[in-house]
């Protein structure tokens, strides 16, 4: 029967690539409110093509964007259930006069389509749409039970997502979750992601004197905000660049001799990576010592200074001790570290490195677990050979240093592990002028979930 | 003849204070441009003024406000020249809500003299132009040389002076400066300026990769800009709160027991000068370990970070490792260390700490030579022999931590010594609403410096 799915996905493709146009023409933005009607045209069109492909569809509204579920019975009915997640906002195109051509009229040039959204994420959730359509088609419904669930505030940060899920728990329950909404290993190497790092992000404010002070007046004998802020930031490192926070590492777990060794068989190229931002080549990076660029990227904890502020930074000079200065701090955590705990052991740092005379405002956006599915799941294993019938090879099994919030999500309130398994290219210009898709990775992406449903079915 | 010019200065005073009222209504705001016609009615005020003392007065245009030089004969045609240097322009006087009468109709409250200038620097000015005019009253001239040089670009840095004073070096000969722009130790306690530090100011700005990446992805293997110079800055200090740059303290020279003594004996209280900047008492203040505060901020070399910027710093979380951060670093130099040198050696340390993948862009915004004048000089002895005629009693002799570039200038320019000999209080709201200069003050200025005219004659 997958055989004949197949077929019939290779058969329609470029009436696959038209619905695709179709969806790409609604400038569904998110973040914009002026583009709200458009959001509900998406909407509406992607519950038109979830019925069409036999699913009971629902619309929920939100304070912002509606989102769409639909329930598809399967074929094996005791088959697990898969939740595919997906997105139908895009990112604004601005700057408008960067795009070759305009990006809410789909254009194909040599085998790629240009168009907002088309990578991120509609041609993707448009991957699985068509899988599910096939099904359909050739036998009537999914060989497993299938959710498929489309929010419309992804690119506007997820805002209603977190409690729509945990008050919608019985209208979500599956027993495996699938996003198509990350990027292959390289051209014609599809890859499946198995592990994301947490995330924590601080606004740490160093309050001082009580007012802006003359540097010739005072400089020497108070304590100065944006000093003693980039004196501690200095401490939150030692001379292997390791995060320099008690216990830090303390639940760090080791890396395993296979997945280095699989690693350094991806032929990631260091040099490669620092040429593609900017730099000479790879003695130009950074990171903690003792570990490959994989390793500092996918298994390692990070911690970065993202933002810093305080006292005069226009042209020129003015002398000026402030009252205050601030730092934005982002952690990325290891698969096997809490968040809470590292918060807990980021304000105590804080605390004991208070400069005299000063006191901390700190405030905290945005706290996610890291997830990390066991690379000898069923769950791999399925995927695994659902991407050797889809794309004709292998997956690499990689890793993201990224964090994607719905997946943790997924994890703690539904309990759910996710096979991110993603069509789009490094190259893709998300989020950029002349987004793209490549057609071929579409082709891949369908012929993949295809398979997957099968798969899963065991 | 000294008392008979003090008697009429007691007598003229409240005719010297309707002069400075006149004086005080030209809103002379130098910074901004639709105040230009009033600065240039300042100008022929001031040139009013010292002719009617009996000066040779000439006006020499620049791009922006005029300055005006007077050239007065001497009694003694062969004792030192003195040269005042004042100016007559103001600082803007918003926000004008805050005052509690007009900033340009000068006031009398309490004994207090409120407008805009009053204090900085017309009050100031008019206590030697008063001197002036008494000594031209009784004596048809003052017993010494002098050339008065008023400007009207300090507070809009000066823009003009410098050159000016380089290619008039021949107009402005002198034997000693006299500024009258500082404050009295205290109410009733006059104070005799010494001593500068100097100033270096940079800015430094740290360059990564070559666009903004984002932290999940890139974080932990690639330089952040953002983390590196916030550890670059962090090094800049040792444990001691010391400079930690090789060779900084090399010319600083040690303080001598008698000035650490004299120090300690001005009852300068930690407690009452840190509750004056917000701060709960002494011991919220910091600085290198082992000096005063009065040494750390007269007598010891300081660095200051100014300004951080760099990624993101609005409301909430962006994941970005940015291309670029830079600080606005100033250093206060003790009376011995060479602004070149230390310019150098901070360039060098910088240097040597280059983050791996990151270079520097380092831009230089004044250089200020420290300047010292040794108090056993003949004209601190006059100063003092001045003062204590002037006020009634012995002045405190005292450093400031800021730079008065002028100071360095003629220093530098003219060889000349300048005695900083002022009257106003810490609590004179310059540059902020409701300015005032106390009348008891400007009539201790009148008679000091006119006393002072007398002690320079031997």
């Amino acid at each position: 029967m997958l055989d004949k799915v197949l077929d019939h996905l290779r058969h329609d493709h470029e009436a696959a690539i038209d619905r695709l146009c179709d969806f790409l023409r609604i400038p569904s933005v998110s973040t914009d409110p002026a583009y709200a009607e458009h959001c509900l045209k998406a909407t509406d069109w992607v519950v038109d093509q979830l019925r069409a492909c036999g699913g009971e569809v629902s619309i929920h509204e939100t304070p912002r964007h509606p989102l769409v579920i639909a329930h598809f019975e399967g074929g094996n009915p005791d088959a697990p259930r898969a939740l595919f997640y997906g997105h139908y906002d895009v990112q604004p195109p601005d700057p408008l006069e960067k795009w070759t051509t305009p990006p809410f009229e789909p254009t194909i040039r040599d085998g790629k389509l240009y168009a907002r959204g088309s990578s991120d994420d509609k041609g993707q959730v448009m991957c699985f749409i068509e899988a599910l359509r096939a099904w359909h088609d050739i036998a009537g419904k999914p060989p497993v039970p299938v959710t498929v669930f489309i929010e419309g505030e992804e690119e506007c940060g997820s805002v209603s997502l977190d409690a729509f899920i945990e008050k919608h728990r019985d209208l979500l329950k599956a027993d495996v979750a699938v996003v198509s909404d990350t990027a292959m290993w390289g051209p014609d190497q599809p890859a499946i992601t198995y592990g994301l790092r947490g995330l924590l992000y601080f606004d740490v404010k160093l309050h001082g004197p009580g007012r802006d002070l003359h540097s010739g007046v005072y400089g020497g004998s108070v304590p100065n905000p944006c000093t003693q802020l980039a004196r501690v930031l200095g401490k939150l490192f030692n001379e292997d660049n390791a995060v320099d926070i008690e216990g830090f590492y303390d639940d760090v777990a080791p890396l395993t001799e296979d997945e280095r060794r699989r690693w350094a068989n991806l032929n990631f190229s260091d040099d490669a990576w620092a040429q593609s931002i900017g730099l000479t080549d790879g003695k130009d990076l950074s990171g903690e010592i003792g570990f490959s660029t994989l390793e500092r990227r996918w298994a390692r904890p990070s911690c970065d200074v993202c933002g810093l502020y305080g006292g005069y930074s226009g042209e020129g000079a003015k002398t000026v001790i402030p009252s205050f200065a601030g730092a934005k701090v982002s952690f990325r955590l290891a698969a096997t570290q809490d968040p809470n705990r590292i918060s807990d052991l980021f304000r105590d740092f804080l605390k004991a490195n208070t400069p005299a005379g000063c006191r901390w405002e700190i405030e905290e956006f945005g706290r996610a677990r890291p997830v990390v599915i066991p690379i000898d799941s069923p769950w791999i294993a399925a995927a695994q050979q659902a991407v050797e019938t889809g794309c004709g090879r292998e997956a690499v099994l990689n890793r993201e240093g990224a964090t994607i919030p719905v997946v943790a999500t997924f994890k703690e309130l539904l309990g759910l592990d996710t096979l991110l398994i993603g069509f789009g290219l490094h190259d893709d210009n998300l989020h950029s002028p002349n987004e793209k898709f490549e057609l071929n990775n579409f082709r891949m992406g369908c012929l993949t979930h295809a398979s997957l449903l099968a798969k899963l079915a065991g």
